[in-house]
């Protein structure tokens, strides 16, 4: 493992540095279990804050899978499903876990990782319109995630259209934040209080943005809030020592941390993909977030495999490789500049 | 909250000082995600050492109700449903999260906190020989804690009896180790080497001993080794930063560490329950672990509280309160001799 | 089969013959499905008529497990379990099929069958009164059969209690009515109306009471009927042939049918309880509807099985075997004379 | 409704004759429940010779989707799915139901109802060859109906290819037949030995080819019959009353009669396919079986609408609408010439 950099991913290292000093600092100070801890506390203050929103209800999960069915699981009715495009993380890379809690995905067709809204809007009008919607599942949320799972990220104006929709048809509207921190500093237009003005419920990742194995839920909708924590007990998703996910919460809330997180891996991205393009190779999409695909000969990657880790996506319909790079909160300044230099190299590379 | 000492749980502090330094230590070490690091493969190698038990798989999940309900969901086929008993934690303290995979929780009464394996043969036999089982869930687990729920611990003699009736009925034998360090130092005959060899599956619990919120699963049964990390994903319950859980096992399961966090906080608990007893109080069960139940006066408690928060369990037949103080790997020896000096005072208080 | 007569379950026969005439007479009558024909709506009007419930939702069933567990399911919030006493069919004789819809059954004890409205107080005190209610299933509907499964009923004064109790802790309260003709042609004092009146949902049985597989759901209250049909469909429970059902409760609802099924078997049940008791045995528990267990020496069960069949229920304190006899709307007269005839000569068997 | 012929469907009429006439004579008949009566073993044996499959496992269910979510929850291990393609009816006409087991439909694209072997083969592929399939849904069972949802037929070399693929990958074979009387008729090779030979488990449609509501399940592969009645049971599905469907299933099973419905039926579709034909009609698909979709310009549907109903099945590309007439057990010949005669007219309206 020792000379090779990785960049498959942006969870492949602990958590930041301020992170780990209140770790480290409030490791021995005794406190309750199950959230119910000044650390969970002073962190949702922050979050509320932050968000602009005192009267959010805040709860900490220990990863993204958990949270997603747990929202969903409390949310919908039976015979009520949730909305993503085919793209999404609950359809895609979540191994049934929202079906496990008895609920169907209903896909839309994604448009760069997105759902438009348009087309949720017919989606609705086609069910509810139904004189046979006794035999379909019923929307009953629309999931997103910001950026989505190819790194793009929904315009305000977007945002505001899926509400509008959410609205005409009684539809919950959850959002997935994992990578939120490289989203908000992509956007030139989105904000943390915007989305949590405009949904019902969504989480800060933590995971991928400078914490261990931590999400932070705000819900907004008051009977999304009612007996929260039971729910998420049911779903063995309570975890006994809050405080961990409080402490980390409490520390990268502090002093625009997060947000500042996200705009250097974003910085950081936005040259990597320049060089990339300087080097004469085609991005796959056009993510403006801490992820980026590109696609590259056979050559171009063994090049950069002696050096770096990176992920394989499958293949370019002109038989390349698609590859993705990810930047981080752990991405070594050094490191990142032996990266743009080796990537300059690939114009030289079959 | 300053000069109140907690003995209500023993999830009160973070994680033990060797397990915080292996933290700090490889905080900025890289590497994959899901569990398939380094450091998870060394922790599962030391547990596996430990147990004797060179070709079980070992997983690891971010508490024990999470743990508990994977494995059921895991192991058991729709019909069928897990024997606990009316005690149980699956039972009595999982918010229904067992019946939210879809299985019913069979109990048997509890007895100091423990199944007889005779009740629980004639149980089976009362299923498997009844004409109309049709109509009945079919025992398809045992469910044991060790130590239970009241801190009691099954002999050596009672786990293999336990043994021989799943084998008779052809059921899965499972044990929750939340508390397993306080549980085997106890005992006088059990080790981790039986439980592996005597059981389908354990969890060794790291929150309650030492880690930071983590478990550490120990699978035996061939059949339930396939697709076990899917069978996680889709609860909700595999890590992306599986580093977190491996990092700090490999921690505890170094020299012994594991082992001797149990032993001392039972030697103090044995102190404390020597002390209760001298103070001319009445014990409330006979725990050799931990956890000591005991009753108190209104007085006694008031006394108490000024400097110690404790569990309120309730009242016993007598009218007074039942209240739980636990030791725990983070109960500072300065501290723990003030409480034994000041439950000595308890002689005094009406 | 040939020269044994069936006691032992009320369901051994087909349909009453005016049940079965209605069939024939509209076999080729063609009507839409799922429901949503004539015969169905006519059969829902008689029922809305007799329960003077105007305003009652109703929907057919093949049966009543399918039934219990589609209330269950659309009722509850994942968290929330079903209270029964311990006896209770969704707990005792339905092989998990609740816990296969996600929530515990929450067990009282059973008072001759029944639930008593101060020990279901009590337990919602232990609940929403209880500090670490996080970690238990809360109770969300009140679940009782009348008759209950050993055949005794409710009093008016009993499910007024209950209904207290449910308005007092926000409890849906639903009555199984698989036996309710039995039931309310014993009762002295409740009528159709009243379980209208205080329940929120309930069924009356068909299939025990004189058709083939149906029952019917009367629904009150207002949150239950939203999307009941496509409730019903998600469990497989929507009838394609609604008519079916239709039509047999269009006719076993016609002319005071079904209440009159109810009274000829509860006063054959009568007299043979009398004939036991005239005979020198002794009854197990006092049910004064269509059920009745006795206890009898092996040479009695003996002597009876030569020409009745009848369901054994395990043996009492003293040894004898405990037998169950049921009438119902197919005991023929002669047949039941010649029954109760041979039930005198069991003073001679030892 | 009097005078309006309906053809929108093939489940508007009670039970063929023959039935009805069984059902009337054993009315009285006194049997044992839940499927041990002698009904249902001589439709059992009669299901298994036709079959040609003597160790078969056969049960009554009443209802297909029941039967579908029934077999799934059954055979699947929790993180396995079943493939369909995405008009199959667990995907498109369930509301859910599959997902309420707590499995995912994952689908394929439907090539005139049907799915690919090739391109199963292809999707097994990747999801078995894929390095993070832990993430993913494990396809556990492949889904067909026979016909499809839009009438078409797999021929006896495209069900052979799929057989080959679920051995290559270890996938249950499972074949919905709600229609199969019909789909056999209009096969020129498949046989019911064929299904029986080549599926693990099929259901023989009893609700839209001659009986009341029940389908029969004939069960070959060997693990999926163990405690299957206890299956049943968990989710509803065990009828108290068996017989109802043991006497349909011996009646239709007798003397030819479930192929020669079949027969008529088809052979009145392939009449009327043609009559619409000679009138100018453009077909919507080339359904050989029962149910015939033709595109109808609007004065085309109100013509017909007068006489007949008829379902709606949306629009065609060019702007007209599709419609859906189905024959079944249940036409009567004078109506259907009638109906022939009136769509020769056709031609004349605009």
């Amino acid at each position: 493992m020792t000379n090779v950099h990785q960049f498959q991913c942006d969870y492949i290292a602990g958590c930041h540095p301020n992170v780990l000093e209140a770790l480290v600092r409030t490791n021995l100070v005794e406190v309750p279990g199950y959230g119910e801890d000044p650390f969970c506390q002073s962190a949702a203050d922050k979050i509320r804050a932050a968000c602009g929103k005192p009267e959010a209800a805040v709860y900490f999960f220990a990863g993204g899978t958990t949270t997603n069915l747990t929202v969903v699981a409390a949310a919908l009715r039976p015979h009520q499903g949730v909305v993503s495009c085919d793209s999404g993380h609950v359809e895609a890379h979540e191994t049934g876990a929202i079906e496990a809690t008895g609920h169907k995905v209903l896909t839309l067709p994604a448009h760069e990782g997105k759902i438009d809204a348009g087309e949720l809007d017919a989606y609705c009008a086609g069910y509810f319109e139904n004189a046979e919607k006794v035999l379909l599942v019923q929307p009953g949320m629309v999931y997103v995630s910001f950026p989505t799972e190819t790194g793009s990220i929904y315009t305000l104006a977007e945002l505001e259209a899926l509400r509008r929709v959410c609205d005409k048809w009684d539809l919950y509207f959850y959002l997935d934040g994992a990578r939120l921190a490289y989203g908000l500093a992509a956007s030139p237009d989105v904000t943390i209080g915007d989305i949590a003005r405009l949904t019902d419920a969504f989480y800060i990742g933590g995971t991928k943005c400078g914490t261990l194995d931590c999400e932070a839920l705000v819900i907004n909708h008051p009977a999304l809030k009612k007996d929260f924590p039971a729910l998420m007990r049911r779903q063995g998703a309570l975890l006994s020592k809050g405080r961990l996910a409080g402490v980390q919460f409490d520390a990268i809330m502090t002093d625009d941390l997060y947000f500042e997180i996200g705009r250097k891996a974003v910085s950081q991205a936005m040259r990597l993909r320049q060089a990339f393009i300087d080097a004469g190779c085609t991005m796959a999409g056009d993510s403006p977030t801490n992820q980026q695909f590109v696609c590259l000969t056979q050559a171009q990657c063994d090049f950069m495999a002696r050096k770096y880790r990176f992920e394989d996506c499958g293949r370019s319909a002109d038989g390349r490789r698609v590859v993705r790079f990810c930047t981080a909160w752990s991405t070594r300044d050094d490191v990142f500049e032996e990266l743009v230099a080796d990537v300059a190299k690939l114009k030289t590379v079959a």
